[in-house]
């Protein structure tokens, strides 16, 4: 049976939509507020933590739910979504860190798999909040070896989504040592640590309840302990693409699920009005259309992706470009037709839907982050995927 | 010449312009905190009455500027657009009543010559600030005859922008009268009436600066001299397609001019940059293609509503829909594809134009408007046009 | 994992690929000539007959190759049209009748179960080549009560694909009998009967090796053992949306291998050229996009429809709309974004694809056909699904 | 007021139409066949000749009619068009080359001054018939210097529209001379010159009647006088792009007038079966508002390039790009928008569009040539346009 992002297909991704469901109301009803004071609703991930859900991608030895199935981490956030965007975009930071530290801690190096066994058991317990941070401002985040067996990291990460409530930072940093060729590596920074500053500076067109701030580290120590070895800088590494895929591509429900939000509410309006002008009912019928293909090609894209991220026979650089590229396909119909689904449906129900309070223009303001997710813009996108057709 | 929205055509169109531009730093300076609180910058608006351009198109005669091309106005209204969107569509509706209170003065029964006369003047002299108010919250706002020669008038108006500084308001209302056919009327009532009460309830997704609040109207009296009159209710009228044509159309200039200053913006960005992907190439072209189309159908519907709006020679039905279906034909490309303009514009500049203070995030907001803007919304428009072709 | 339309999903549809593709490169080299002459090539069905092709779809017991999904359907005919698309729609007739006369078996009345048993084993045999015939021309086709046990047909059918080489026809028809309330009925007439005539009419845009030519009926006699029973006329029967999906859902199969087939022919050529403009790269990437949209929903939809098909324990019409909802989904996609597809390959190839002996210029008048096809046109498509949102 | 492509706007303009009607009704009566045998109508250019129209362009001291608004001549092709498409393409190469050569005649160095004079008294005699040919198959079109003044032709050319019935040709060749650097330059060769061969391959997919077969040159030899000079290779010489709009600018008025051709029929149909879908409507008020996009932008492009062609007072580069940047605003529009309108006619109208006998079918075919014509295709249009964005 073809997935349809509908419903979770193991056990562990219906246990996580059960934990997550009693809490949507509530998030509902305060959505409006968190979206006109910027806020990220802390209280919200504390009971989170509680009731395990912020270790729901952690396996279930260390203490987690297991969830293992990107689809289905997919349809959860697209639920939490329905409720409030920015919360969704915030608890896909958690969820995703658990579903790459398994894998360091599966796959990766000893040292590696040391420090996310710890992790993962502090996600599972509540304790961990762990944000990754890609985006630098300015000059790149770069560790420099120090007295010891350590580092120190300096620089500034952006759009650190859940930032306000993180234990824990994962940074994409450059590593600079002895005149060696530049590295790439991911230190893991606590962060009360010295140095480390959360800002309170997030102010997004939407998604404003995800807390996406930025961070600074000011020759912040980090013990050779507490880094995640990467590749090397500039080269190219197809089989990156995997970790780059499991990392981003679940938050294609949060778009998709706004799109169908949209949907929802404005069916409702035009049921209610009782009558529909012809390009009302063209409208409503193209709207469909487009979620359909949307539903579709994201459920495809998923479940390639759980295929393949279980599956280690082959060339991993071809691994890599097969989980990539669908996910591509997918983000860039999600980017389009995700925002255009959500402006068919402000024409519909007119006016209304302009005024600051109705549902439907924060929907608009929301679903329009989904360009900007990493990996990649749209530019980057067609070099992509224009490349992979003429490879 | 194919007029072309780059430049006024006429001497007092460029009078007018002349008259703005020194206002226009000032209102882009200002326009973020506008945004931010909802609020309609009453202090420049006293600056334009001192200047004489709260009265561009009132006729010299009556001390205006006589402003009379549309062309013109558009052109006037699409500069403050490019510094604050909600401003321009504040100034609309003064200019907006300049237009149509002329005609009333040229063409109506006495008593709305009278009436129009004096209005002129007033707006002439900074001393009246007039807004027109069509939308009703819930039962039509209607007029009753009341003891005397007089009415009184209840009901709500909603999205009446410039209310806030408003002097007089036009009100759309049903007149319901010792059992006669319900006729239809505009009453201008002045701020200060008793009974009559300017909501401070502004909160759109966007044009925040334009004031475009609720009024009430509790039992307000309305002397019949002040009772503009309309025609049937329910009558087609195509006639008064006219009137319709001129008091909208000019707000064309607006949206298309957020178009280009969010594509002017965009540009810069790219050339600062350095260097553009393929697809950044691809978007730029496609957007000047529009941004072309857009600028020659207004400007092609203006021209024609400014030829028509001269010429009392023929069928006034006729010349009704002969205004109405280029305008009508102009909005709807407008309403499509200036949204579509700014939001590739975000596309191109990337993640920093999603935050607040970015001012494509601001031009995103604002340019949904225009599809809500009357007459008429995408139903109405391709009811009215579909019904037009098949006629 | 989700099916994509790359390869068949039963072992039975490998079978019926395998015994395709060696008639395929023929096909393929006669394409141009068959499309000019809009000439059917029945040398071809001949062959396909002894090779069992013809009974692909009739069940193993009956002699055939027993293929029931019909995502191997699509698949196959796919495979067909990247050849020839005329030949994969008149192909398709014989494998929808399969697909059809089986449920008639299996679920119709006794009188119906004798008839198409009968079929099915010569279908399978290479004896019986069967076409659907639904579309009238001028009055609907009627069956009026003759003298004994049968009746008269009298009509004429329009766009009936394969009808040169058919041995029978399918009719859809209206009975007309002791002014009883009209009721449906589909008489199975063979080719030789008095009155019966195929014309040599078919002079399409596309699709032109079709023969997709006219039927008409002059009062030809039927046996009442040889009518199939249908509803009442008129009468709203969602129940009969599940036999219309799988008589045409597997269409879709062709146009999407008419747009995967210019993508690569359009690919190979940026390749060979060896350099791209950015508009090329750009539209390459849309390109992928689309069609990874395209390959997703019309599996979706195909994977539904096989399971609902086998699926009898619920609610006759809640099934019959669940099939049709999604077909109409990927149909209208499909109708829409394969035009756009080779539309856009003929754009990056540029003036060359323009001329009659290019392949693209034929895929570009074959795949135009989509739209046409039954059930629905684009309005029928909008009239169904808006239906379906609103309900 | 504003140009809009609905009548001429010159009295040369229309005594050119006037001139044109008469033969319209014949033309529109055998178009299918000349579709179908691809063969130009020789006949109905004799009697353009007799007539004068194929003087059109010529000033009216050579005996032309003297039409130089290049708005006027699209408007006669478009008229042209909607009775027969080809056949306008085959005049356009006509008209254009009495434009251009005028503008030798006018602006060029004395022997091309001579030359122009006599071609055009030869054009307006209708003794002259001449086409442009741009497009090389293989290598370049070069001019070698022969014994005595004079060079020979070597090449291929392809896509030369009129060619069957053209006496003479201007093509753009290369100069290959003592070591010098490669020149380009416009040999005008006699069709009867040795060595010249007018091939009778012309195999369109639309556009059939249009005769735009290749001719070969094999040493043909060129008298010095006939040489028209040219910039040379690979120079960037914005300056020409003045002539290249002049040459090609006024095909615009053919493609759209095949979109409205297609709306003309399409409304009629949907007017007497007398009720429409709501998807109709909305398609056809979508129709309209594109056709009035394609309407406004093509007239207003044209007066630009009207205007800017008599003015000779600024830096030619710059008028150049001030001709060429709008036409290709509105070529890109036109070879979308007038596909998309007769595509979206062709979905209206139904099954019957889809036969080859259907005017629709051939003006789906005709009309998507446009994206096809000189200066530039998409790739081409979009570095041009991006590249003046971004200059």
């Amino acid at each position: 049976m073809a997935p349809d992002l509908r419903a979770p297909v193991t056990p562990e991704g219906r246990r996580l939509l059960s934990l997550l469901r009693p809490h949507l109301p509530v998030l509902e009803r305060e959505a409006e507020a968190h979206d006109r004071a910027a806020r990220l609703p802390a209280h919200l991930f504390a009971q989170l933590g509680k009731d395990g859900v912020l270790g729901a991608t952690v396996p279930a030895g260390h203490g987690g739910l297991g969830v293992t199935s990107m689809h289905d981490v997919a349809v959860a956030l697209g639920e939490v979504a329905k409720a409030d965007a920015g919360v969704a975009l915030a608890l896909h930071m958690q969820f995703s860190r658990g579903l790459t530290l398994t894998y360091e801690w599966r796959h990766g190096p000893p040292r590696s798999r040391a420090l996310a066994d710890d992790l993962l058991r502090q996600m599972a317990a509540g304790e961990a909040v762990v944000c990754g941070a890609v985006k630098d401002v300015g000059q790149p985040t770069t560790l420099t070896r120090a007295d010891g067996d350590g580092y120190t990291l300096t620089g500034r990460k952006t759009l650190v989504s859940m930032a306000p409530i993180a234990t824990h930072f994962v940074i994409s940093a450059q590593v600079r040592e002895n005149g060696d060729p530049v590295r790439l590596a991911a230190p893991v920074v606590p962060r009360d640590s010295a140095g480390l500053t959360v800002e309170d500076n997030w102010d997004g067109m939407g998604m404003r309840s995800s807390g996406s701030v930025d961070i600074t580290f000011d020759a912040v120590p980090v013990p050779e302990s507490h880094v995640l070895p990467r590749g090397a800088l500039g080269e190219p590494d197809d089989a990156a693409l995997a970790g780059q895929t499991v990392s981003s591509i679940t938050m294609l429900g949060i778009y998709t699920a706004l799109a169908e939000a949209a949907r929802e509410l404005t069916v409702a309006h035009v049921r209610k009005r009782g009558r529909a002008a012809p390009a009302v009912l063209t409208k409503i019928a193209e709207i469909d259309i487009r979620l359909y293909a949307l539903r579709c090609a994201v459920a495809a894209a998923l479940d390639n992706a759980d295929r393949l991220s279980e599956d280690h026979s082959g060339d991993p650089a071809e691994r890599g470009r097969a989980m990539m590229t669908p996910f591509q396909y997918a983000k860039l119909l999600v980017n389009r037709h995700a925002v255009d689904v959500v402006d068919d449906c402000l024409s519909v129900v007119g006016g209304a839907a302009y005024t600051g309070s109705h549902p439907l223009s924060r929907l608009y303001r929301d679903v329009r982050a989904g360009g900007f997710m990493h990996p990649y813009n749209y530019a980057g996108g067609v070099d992509y995927l224009s490349g992979q057709a003429l490879r």
